[in-house]
């Protein structure tokens, strides 16, 4: 599997890279990051897998959430991967809204056309990176965890609540908690899934805590300033869906943070340690 | 003097703001960003100006480099100017190059045309932006201090020199050491303040180390996988001027670094904690 260098760069002693490749889920080329801590260099580490949010692609959470700092001092490696295939041939929203298409895989394999030929983010980031990212770099891939923000807060919570096996903790900054309840995820799962909610249901956190066959606690972090909290996002449901099921939850509404990146930055280190606590 | 927010985000538990204003230095309006920390809302806070490089606005550092998160922690205030006059009627490098003219103002009063009418950098950091944050924010104006990167790093290391009253601790990352022997500053000195190299003399750290009135300690991190090392930066030419003249100078060169946000970003908190120590 050939693997093309875009750039790596000396950063808090460990190497931020940025690479391509040719992805077979996707049938595109493919561009993700990769950071490896000094410790990467004497053998295997944990990895923390950062799956962003819609418009991003590998580079917002790599320039703009000072992750390298703490999963430096911490000795764990971050994935970043894209948010939707891209190039030639591969269709977007007919009005090139942001929450559709392109930057808006919403972690799922479509199922309907034209989707389903290139939009198979689910298969992207749960089954072929994991085996590109083991083969090319110095990971211990029994001990991953995975996190991301709104959509990819989503994509995180249901990715990893999922898989049990394969991620070992989970968290998320303002996710999506529930794609059947909000407006974004009723265009995204409607789009790329049709009209059956039943299909819908697992990519949905809310339902999959429901039927979760390991209770892997949740940390997530929501600013309560978020323009997006009350329409999209809605923890609540999360909240409520947990204390039915006992699933353990630790919400935390930041007071004064909104959906950006320097909410994001604020609470990273909070984050990477939770991964760190159950990896290493 | 009127100030417009464009945006105020909490960031690290303070606040990142940036904010528009009409300078009378350059004729034109200027942006700016500062970062409160939490500490700020209990009485004025030391303050850090960031100088930043060729090319930038006073969003790079603002995104890419952290500095909020060891401001919040030891409760250091950061200004963020502009690098250079900017709209309607500022003229630009005749082949638009990056290294003059919009976004390459290096910190000098221009004395030549068409530049003296705006590009007047060296007015705008040293006097009228200091007045501007003076009046407008809580922050202890009798506790400065300035750091920069690359021509920014050149910016603060000549503005901190020749203000030793105002500026209690200077540092500098890959700055340019000597614009009197590199190409870029031959471009910058050449074409804002003509031929007479008298005049070049007096924005040159080299130079300025020979005649501080004060001796106030520098603090200097390269990356010697730097791309520009050699031929812009020199920074042995400074060690060789603070050697001559005993000026303290803490030049450290960081094995494996390049001249990007990652190597600033690693080296942040160190910078940070420096300026805090003497600031606070």
């Amino acid at each position: 599997m050939a693997l093309e260098t875009v750039s790596e760069q000396t950063c808090f002693g460990g190497k931020q890279g940025v690479y391509k490749h040719h992805s077979v889920s996707t049938g595109t080329d493919m561009t993700f990051a990769v950071y490896l801590p000094p410790t990467a260099a004497d053998g295997p580490v944990p990895v923390v897998w950062y799956l962003s949010g819609l418009t991003c692609t590998h580079e917002n959470v790599m320039v703009k959430a000072g992750a390298q700092c703490w999963a430096a001092r911490r000795g764990i490696a971050i994935v970043m991967p894209d948010t939707s295939p891209r190039g030639d041939g591969v269709p977007d929203d007919p009005e090139r809204a942001y929450d559709f298409g392109l930057g808006a895989g919403f972690y799922v394999n479509a199922i309907t056309q034209p989707w389903a030929k290139h939009y198979r983010m689910y298969d992207y980031v749960v089954k072929e990176l994991p085996e590109v990212v083991g083969e090319n770099f110095s990971l211990n891939m029994a001990r991953q965890g995975i996190t991301g923000h709104s959509m990819g807060g989503h994509g995180a919570l249901t990715i990893g609540l999922k898989n049990p096996g394969q991620f070992k903790s989970i968290s998320a900054f303002s996710p999506i908690v529930s794609p059947m309840n909000c407006p974004w995820g009723h265009k995204a799962l409607g789009g790329y899934l049709g009209p059956d909610e039943a299909q819908w249901a697992a990519h949905d956190a809310c339902a999959l805590v429901e039927t979760a066959r390991e209770r892997l606690p949740l940390l997530i972090d929501q600013g309560d300033a978020d323009d997006f909290l009350e329409e999209q996002l809605k923890p609540h449901l999360l909240e409520k869906a947990c204390n039915k099921t006992g699933h353990p939850l630790r919400l935390r509404m930041q007071p004064g943070y909104d959906h950006s990146y320097f909410f994001i930055a604020t609470f990273m280190q909070d984050h990477i340690n939770w991964h760190a606590d159950a990896l290493n």
